[in-house]
């Protein structure tokens, strides 16, 4: 007989707990190693007769066969639905690809819902989650770093419309988040510089001091270091924990975690969804957002090259692309610049018209105003290759 | 100059205020007549660059200008979006025609909702308003008897699945209702009793006076008597709400509204969406769940029979459909009660494939049980034609 200490485990270590505070909505984000195939990471969760995977062609194959296993003693029957991978199908279509599986399984109103994969599977299988029989429980898995520090945190879920991204949603919190760190050494190089974008976002908005340690620590977590990413995930949700607890719908405060997302949005939309990567998008966005922040007078010249050097140094874009030409329906005649601003100008933020831009001060604090369109598109001009 | 008390006025006239009391989510339903041309029942919405109207092709050339005359002090732009009419259509196909005049006339975060029409109508635009921008409020404007008494009110939204009814959909409370009694003059006749259906179900489950009233006022509500209908009205709004205060997501006692529905769903979607209304698949559905609670020993045979009399009276079916033939999928081998008993098992009150059933008891109580298959097959033999 083999003595208890010698038992085989799965062995599964969290780093860190991170809580967000939301009265009854409230639930632990779990940071650590070789959680995914530890029972003991998905003790807890809801009751119920059957669970759902929902992940992707490329993250089904290398995880989903784990997670099926660890979550084997908790519901009698697992179900599968894989999801065609990238931006470009955050539709309708795929996402009704979840609700026929649903419905053809004979889910109830219990089953809960895993989330295995990017912000793309995350945002939709939450987007399922807040529908299918108008709410069932689900969980985060998120297996890549920009979704591991913020789009599997607080909530927001949706899908994108052919004329606006994200324009169709709900915000719908998660009962638990799971960031296994061991997932992100699978990571495509393209992948984690896009996922470093939204770490680097935290700095400006919230946390100079979070600036200084992934400048002086790009190359470790460009190389996967263990620690260092472990670092980054925590804090980035321990930022976006702090946003959130305050402003769950984002009446307020929350808008400042889009910083370089209003640009950003246009660049992906004008493109088509999947061309740029979101955190190549949001990248660069913080280069021009930065920018226009310089010339209203809120930021200093060299504190926006910083910037700019960080971003550039994470293998992130800082030159916008052209959207002039062929990019989109009736663009024919605009200027690149106009094209920015037409796309813009269907962002979530904007108000009867206006685009509100989250820009940045030397203090290392956000805020969210809007800007003459001249400005805007001399921003533009300069930004764009 | 006229003096003031001459002064031409639209005179709406609101008979009954019924609060809804959901915390910071409370609003008002506003029964009353010529309440529609009225811009005093619209004040106090909140202030928007623009409104969007959602219709139907038979419910908007009556009434949609006038909706849009009254409203167009409050909101600069005022559009209009007309959806086919029927509940076949209550599909996401639908829903996309609502999302695309939404982000084609630049409407933001803050604009406007109203539903002009009945309880399909209603139940879209509150899950588009929902899901757009991942929230923007929405005022619900009811013109059919079956919406002002049931579907308007408590926050359910929701869009249909080939294989399910209100499969999709989310909890989404308007901001306000507004009953104008005067539309129920130009409804069609199957429409009013579809709309008795549901009055009707909050005398077994929760008010055995309110059923005395209604077999005492049969003939007036159907020959559309104003101060009937307006009482009829009022008394299940005011039961509606104080079951939804109580349980705003259907934790528990929400689910007895749905008396007659389980079996009401199956025909539904049984028959193909349309073929019933929804009213006189719950008035059916009330008889075989009653009759269900007869064999159980829980409701005496004489208020069986007298349900049974109060329904057919309505002018609404008392006897089910043949679900056996043709109309489904992977049916063809199944008897009728075998194909009653599939569709029912995807309902949302079911549980590990347990269908939960709405019962009712002698005493004016409902209560959310299971039953043996077999008791429920001899029930839907006897019930159906």
């Amino acid at each position: 007989m083999i003595p208890a200490t010698h038992q085989p485990s799965a062995g599964g270590q969290v780093h860190a707990r991170v809580e967000i505070d939301l009265g009854e909505r409230s639930y632990p984000i779990l940071i650590g190693s070789s959680l995914l195939d530890d029972p003991a990471t998905w003790s807890g969760l809801p009751k119920a007769a059957s669970a759902l995977i929902v992940t992707n062609e490329t993250v089904g194959p290398l995880y989903a066969a784990r997670l099926q296993q660890a979550l084997s003693q908790q519901y009698p029957q697992i179900h599968l639905v894989t999801l065609p991978d990238g931006e470009a199908y955050k539709t309708w279509d795929s996402l009704n690809l979840i609700f026929d599986a649903l419905l053809s399984k004979g889910c109830d109103r219990k089953t809960v819902l895993f989330a295995l994969g990017g912000g793309v599977v995350g945002d939709m299988t939450g987007f399922a989650a807040a529908c299918y029989m108008r709410g069932v429980p689900f969980v985060q898995v998120p297996t890549t770093l920009l979704a591991q520090v913020d789009s599997s945190v607080g909530g927001k879920t949706a899908i994108n419309h052919p004329l606006g991204k994200n324009m169709i949603g709900a915000f719908y919190q998660p009962v638990r988040v799971v960031c296994d760190l061991d997932t992100l050494q699978t990571l495509p190089e393209r992948e984690l510089s896009a996922g470093l974008a939204e770490v680097i976002k935290y700095g400006p908005i919230h946390d100079l001091a979070f600036l200084d340690w992934i400048e002086a620590n790009l190359l470790a977590l460009r190389a996967r270091d263990p620690k260092a990413l472990a670092h980054a995930v925590q804090r980035s949700c321990e930022i976006k924990a702090d946003v959130v607890g305050q402003d769950e719908r984002e009446a307020g405060l929350r808008a400042i975690l889009n910083f370089g997302h209003t640009f950003g949005h246009a660049i992906e939309a004008g493109l088509g969804y999947g061309e740029w990567l979101h955190g190549e998008g949001v990248g660069c966005g913080m280069v021009m957002a930065a920018r226009l922040s310089q010339r209203l007078g809120l930021l200093a010249e060299d504190k926006v090259e910083r910037l700019v050097r960080l971003v550039e140094a994470a293998g992130l874009p800082v030159r916008g692309p052209q959207l002039k030409v062929g990019h989109g329906e009736g663009c024919a005649d605009l200027s690149n610049a106009q094209r920015y601003l037409q796309l813009m100008r269907v962002d979530k933020k904007a108000e009867a018209g206006e685009i509100k831009f989250v820009l940045v001060e030397d203090a290392g604090r956000a805020v969210v105003r809007g800007a003459p369109d001249a400005l805007v598109a001399e921003v533009i001009d300069a930004c764009c290759a």
